[in-house]
């Protein structure tokens, strides 16, 4: 039985929900890295468009969306919330079980939530071209499409490695028109000096991030978009949880437990921060559980602390949970939500308690996945696995305390672009990596002295 | 601009529409390949449940759709009909372009519109285990999906070469939790006899077609199950037009042009039948256009013949319009719609007069959905491409005359899965193939004399 929960597409939101305006204490102030003070607006403006900065900073609670990119949201959302009546027999729990589908975008995940409103609002400051960076390649495939629709130029920086091993990523970026070049490249003058140095570099998400902020920062008519950790991205991508909320009123259900996965923190956010807000302005309070990759701990092992955002040591300190800037995880992990440090905006959540927060190896997480898959019909890409792993082990819990609870989560994304994981992972090629206490001190003793 | 027509999932069909019913003349008979004459019911019986086999000869107008398999449809059904606003734009035509999106369903295509129903069917006839045959992987992909909601053992032979070269589709089949074996293979006679020969043979449709109704045949809990060609595939998938023709009212708009393209004819037949149907019974008559690769031209260069539908020639005789069951189309060719044969129904409404055909290179194909996707965000499978080639030249002409017209197309799958072909396209890898007519008479001089 499919119970599937649709909106009406006069029921996407009018607004972005801003946690900001609802938090306790205000967000730790953005420090320049040169002069340990705290950044201003100017000091963003050679990457971002006066209309995200102020995006960036703003404690209202609703920031309105604009028409023209309502009428892209159209294309895809409201994005369907389904109840997984299967997944729920096949678990065999008194639960309920929900999950909102954001694999429905063109770009088969919830990305475009933001890259939409970044090129809207760049071309409408007269922009013509926006860089950014690709790993794997989920953002830049959702730049590439939201500069195709909204008529700007897209120059990604795809790590070398990645370009190498994912042709088929890059070639969706091609196809939306997006010039795609492996990182390190001869096209910045920072790529060039690394190239100089080593010739067969295979790059890193550091590099590429220095040489799209390079080439943004030389070029008038070019700015820098970024896929999560800032303010602004995750506030794009509360359409989801405001979506989410009126469809669980549809149901005539409310969620006692509500599970999302992080990387950079931006579907987690835009998931879970229209729930939280109403629990923080006195409406009901469902625990939150943020699930991460236990090769990339951090929120659960990581240091609240300043950090760069990366390895370049170029960008703003925040104040995050943070790896250190050095840390590098394992070499061969399949999914996304590799990122070293956490958006700020949901770290403070976290150090307020406002969520959970805990780490599944990846090996668990693509059984989960390929359970719900089996029961489900949607296959998830290998970052939502990790919700789908949390959102099983609460419904196991749910059997064994025998309570009727409503569990709900984020299916951020299919894996249709991702079956090369799934590949490795039936062929016995995936291995779970733990780290030590030690290592990951070591990774945390480079962080800068604020 | 988006403009987005959805139905209500109140409104998914009710009915198959079956084309038989309106036809002035019926169906050519099917000939038992060992005696001529006409196949019965008893003799397909090894083979389909008998509730699938009522459907492939039934002349009744309604076929009811059982409604499990509108819960499963639920999933994604009713499927989003677009306007393509942006695409008018940038082509500066004065027609009105609209296309129906089959990308949603889970596999991505419109295949799950019969995976599903015949997987329920032989379910509901007691039947443990399906076995198909799959090259690229769509229809094994959907067979499987359909296979893990409605509890089904599926085994899917694919053709060699694609099992070697395309190993995420068996991914996604073996999430789904089918069985995908290289074929040829050691699991059956034919298989070993093949292999035998043979050792390092790369495999054809033709031989997993004979390994997988081989395995049904000898098992009475297997059954044989068939993605497209046969009637009661076609029937299954015209859940599509019956939609479109719905939504197109609610957009307050009729179509002069309707395009599909054409492979073995199910998503074609679904999407135009319901159509064709009602001109027959004296309604609105649009033109008709059928799309096909000039790589493959069954329906604009074939013969009009009795011929076996599988290159073992064990398969009973149709009619239809074919290339000869001995012809392969080219090493490489990117898209999916390489059948050497025509569904017969279709094939049938062809002689008729009821639609018309062109063929059209694959890099041309390639060329339109790389504007299409430009302009509306998603990027088509590279068999959906030939339909908007089809589209756009419709669109081109309309404005070559200054004609307002209406053009309807079907978007049968996204190209999440196959942009290993977008990669070969923009590598310069794809070559046109256009046959000499003594190739194509060559091919045609192995038809079977009835």
């Amino acid at each position: 039985m499919t119970t599937k929960f649709l909106l009406d597409e006069s029921r996407i939101p009018t607004h972005w929900y801003n946690l900001q305006a609802d938090l306790p204490e205000p967000l730790p102030a953005v420090l320049n890295p040169a002069t340990h003070e705290p950044v201003t607006p100017a000091d963003l403006e050679p990457l971002f468009p006066a209309s995200l900065i102020e995006q960036e900073v703003t404690t209202e609670r609703e920031v309105p969306i604009p028409e023209p990119v309502r009428e892209v949201y159209r294309q895809w959302r409201p994005a369907p919330l389904y109840r997984a009546h299967a997944l729920e027999k096949a678990l065999g729990t008194p639960a309920r079980i929900y999950y909102k589908y954001e694999g429905v975008s063109p770009a088969g995940s919830h990305k475009p939530n933001s890259a939409i409103p970044q090129a809207f609002f760049n071309h409408e400051a007269g922009i013509r071209r926006l860089t950014t960076e690709t790993g794997a390649g989920q953002w830049g495939t959702s730049l590439s499409y939201a500069g195709a629709l909204m008529d700007m130029d897209v120059q990604v920086f795809q790590v070398r490695v990645s370009y190498n091993q994912k042709p088929y990523r890059r070639a969706v970026m091609e196809t939306y028109g997006a010039r795609c070049i492996a990182s390190p490249s001869n096209e910045t003058e920072f790529g060039r000096s690394v190239l100089a140095d080593t010739p067969d570099h295979t790059g890193s998400l550091g590099i590429a991030i220095s040489e799209a902020v390079e080439l943004a920062a030389q070029d008038p008519g070019t700015k820098y978009a970024l896929g999560s950790v800032l303010n602004h991205v995750l506030l794009h991508q509360t359409v989801i949880g405001q979506e989410t909320m009126e469809q669980m009123a549809m149901a005539g259900d409310s969620p006692d437990v509500i599970v999302g996965c992080t990387g950079g923190g931006s579907n987690f956010a835009g998931f879970a921060f229209p729930f939280i807000g109403q629990s923080l302005r006195g409406g009901e309070s469902p625990r939150v559980v943020a699930v991460e990759p236990s090769s990339c701990p951090t929120l659960t092992r990581g240091q609240y602390a300043y950090d760069y955002g990366d390895t370049a040591k170029m960008t703003p300190l925040t104040r995050m949970h943070t790896l250190g800037s050095g840390f590098t995880p394992p070499g061969f992990h399949a999914g996304g939500l590799r990122y070293h440090g956490m958006a700020p905006l949901v770290s403070h959540a976290k150090q307020l308690g406002l969520f959970e927060a805990v780490a599944y190896p990846q090996k668990a997480c693509f059984e989960a996945g390929i359970l719900f898959a089996r029961n489900e019909g949607i296959v998830p890409a290998p970052e939502a696995n990790h919700a789908v792993r949390g959102a099983i082990d609460e419904a196991i819990r749910c059997r064994e305390e025998g309570s009727a609870e409503t569990i709900l989560f984020n299916l951020c994304g299919h894996g249709h672009f991702d079956m090369a994981a799934y590949t490795s992972y039936f062929a016995g090629e995936l291995s779970d990596h733990e780290y030590s206490d030690e290592e990951l001190a070591m990774a945390l003793s480079g962080l800068p002295s604020v």
